[in-house]
């Protein structure tokens, strides 16, 4: 009996010596210690670092690699880099590589491919007729997702015939263990595990123990809404049944995890103006060009809280010290505006504010914003007071910060519930929106409260 | 045969008229039609349904409810909701519910609870003698996430018997779709899946179908790590294994999917200063305890960009339209600082950001910074020279804007992998703390510009 290759903690990804050295026998175009070394990994390991390596050099390496190889190691990609990787093979053997898995995995690279590229690759493929229409589907739905292998079985069969049918399908993938169970019509009726089929006695008919009780998505549905499903309901599965009640594929949950991990990833950029797809990877160009605009776009709107202060310019002039509390203004304003504002997008992203909670919560953080703005203010005056020796200034600062602090919080919570309304993301660019809208208001708070009582004194 | 509950969509969840209607009945103590109510609902409905109750009121429908039902509704509550639950339940009973459930789910609910309960309902567990040791691994962990509920078969069985054993065990989880193979003396020499035992030959003997090449975690591998292994090399579990090469258990994507979410949940509010436990729902109280010493701290922090102002108060005083490029020095510095930290804690998080990579991606975020440095504050100079018709002013701000985006981006690659280095976790604040460094920078930068520049037309 060989040994057992058993490997535990952070000693199981590539390391970076190996890295170097598979560059270092690529520039040598050694193949024969390439191919050597790339055998002794896995495949994943494998993938990452040729995701990892200079583009023309992958196109050399990958010249020494059979088709099988290929979409062995595309499989195991992240979407991204798999469709960066399938854009370096030329079209004719991406369709062979492509044959070599299966259609939703087809799809689901040609979906990320240019469209010059999918029109000359999509003809050449054996399965051409099956991956065209799952092209149709949308991004960010069930469709998109779901995978076209999936193990369907009669309900007057029993359970050794059902045992002895997918013994004969040898369906290579885990979404056998979910099977479905359809009527004479072909209609989706019941559903029930690899398991409770091998516990159940042999003899009995699958619709006795099937559970009738099945949630099923159509094609359309949105991909966050399967993953909420499947989280709340505990099931690792989803069947997707089209108008007519046929099922047409099957979405399951570990290829829901990628799209929770990317959901939170997106949710997170949004927040501060990123493009979903920035990566840390991409080249400096594409990077320039997706956040130069979103720059200077800030830039506008911060200028508006610039000519709110410059509109004051007068009341800064006989005041000058005012200026010094307009960066507290500014940073705790915007700093509170964004706590409340993660705490909705995360919430309306899991799903955890209901319907049913949002006007409690809407309530619950103004209230909340009162309470802390009334200690924060009384600890603003006084660090005024203590600060510049003024009674007037102490005044001024404590009572803009009150009110900067409850619209905040107002703001913070409405900004994610109207996007979501407007049927935006939640997530979109909040950040920069509020840090504009709280600084705009709390500085016309300082500032307008500084004339006013100017005048005041001034008029007394 | 009976009809088929087939549900779509948004209708799965339980209506707000449900929620109210139970809460009339519970109001007007009409038990028979709570009870009801609660029987047409699934499990996971009428949790969500008791978790948004009042605590006073979920105590008298808990009365009416068996020992099994708690059980059932336990189980299906997200872990925060089900340890609320727990507590409002009288030790004697909890004993009771968590001896219904298993011991991993026993240890679990445990966890989340008060010493002093936990004490009261230990001993009276019927499994306490396996509780006790799964309560001992630390939060985080592959031992607080693991289920010690799984299938071990020996090595020289053949594939009958191992189906038959299997069946024998009853095994009641869907742990059993991966099956571990053991030697004689016990230790974990293999790995196949159901799918794969129930395919292959039935005579055929275990250890020449299992697959040997195995990943395994030990108990202290912390969560994230395994989420990350698993998502790698797209498993859906990971057996735990001791020190003596022993299983005690097996982590599960079921149970990761949750760490996943909860981990990004996580990355977003202590990129804002959050605590990961703060919550839409949680009492007001709590909220207040948790935000307002924060907001202390960032009323602090950001004190020190005002004394930056205020130790140039000559110098504003001297000419007041630079207190109008306060607020665009200080949204763009903060903004585009953000956005790069955001992409370096989520890049750690996702694994992405390998160790190989790091150095690639500070250099590319510097010269992103420069690049995007230019052409903003090319821009900027120009929009100071329209509004203040300033040539001077001009140059002060279009400088003072270039050297702000330069070194905020690298502020913001940097404090993530600096917080990383100290062990600490690289979300932890870093919004607050970043900033303030580059308010503060970008104030010295534009004041002390404009200083330098006063007096030396001064002096010319």
């Amino acid at each position: 009996m060989g040994s057992t290759q058993q490997m535990t903690g952070t000693d199981q990804q590539a390391s970076c010596g190996q890295a170097d050295e598979l560059s270092r026998l690529v520039e040598k175009q050694d193949w024969d210690h390439v191919l050597a070394l790339l055998s002794q990994l896995r495949k994943e390991d494998e993938a990452g670092l040729l995701c990892d390596m200079d583009r023309d050099r992958v196109r050399e390496v990958m010249l020494h690699l059979s088709t099988e190889e290929l979409a062995n190691l595309v499989a195991v990609m992240p979407q991204e880099e798999s469709c960066r990787f399938c854009e370096a093979i030329d079209p004719l053997t991406l369709a062979d590589v492509l044959d070599e898995t299966n259609p939703d995995f087809a799809a689901h690279i040609l979906r990320g491919l240019p469209e010059e590229t999918v029109k000359q690759v999509l003809p050449q493929l054996k399965d051409s007729g099956v991956v065209e229409p799952l092209l149709q589907y949308k991004r960010g739905t069930a469709g998109e997702h779901m995978t076209t292998s999936f193990v369907a079985l009669a309900h007057d069969m029993t359970v050794d015939d059902g045992i002895n049918a997918i013994r004969a399908q040898k369906p290579r993938r885990d979404t056998v263990d979910t099977l479905y169970v359809v009527d004479a019509r072909g209609r989706l009726r019941g559903v029930m595990t690899l398991r409770q089929l091998v516990l159940s006695r042999p003899g009995a008919r699958l619709r006795t123990i099937m559970e009738r009780k099945l949630l099923s998505v159509t094609p359309d549905t949105p991909d966050r809404e399967c993953a909420q499903l499947m989280q709340r309901y505990n099931i690792s599965s989803l069947p997707v049944v089209d108008t007519t009640g046929h099922m047409v594929g099957v979405i399951t949950l570990r290829q829901l995890l990628h799209v929770t991990t990317e959901q939170a990833t997106a949710d997170m950029y949004h927040m501060v103006g990123l493009s979903e797809t920035e990566r840390i990877s991409r080249p400096l160009r594409v990077s320039v060009k997706r956040r130069l605009p979103w720059l200077i776009m800030s830039l506008g709107f911060a200028l508006a809280s610039g000519l709110v202060v410059s509109a004051f310019e007068t009341t800064v002039a006989a005041m000058v010290a005012l200026a010094s509390f307009l960066p507290l203004i500014s940073a705790m304003g915007t700093n509170y505006a964004q706590q409340v504002a993660t705490l909705f997008v995360r919430g309306l992203a899991t799903g955890e504010l209901r319907q049913t909670l949002v006007k409690r919560a809407v309530t619950r953080e103004a209230m909340l914003g009162i309470i802390n703005g009334v200690a924060v203010s009384a600890l603003s005056a006084l660090v005024a007071l203590v600060w510049m020796r003024s009674l007037l200034l102490a005044q001024i600062f404590g009572l803009a910060m009150f009110l900067t602090l409850g619209l905040s919080a107002l703001l913070g919570a409405l900004t994610p519930l109207l996007l979501k309304k407007l049927h935006a993301d939640p997530a979109l660019g909040s950040s920069v929106l509020l840090a504009t809208a709280t600084d705009i208001t709390g500085f016309v708070f300082l500032l307008g409260l500084a004339a006013a009582m100017l005048k005041w004194t001034g008029a007394s």
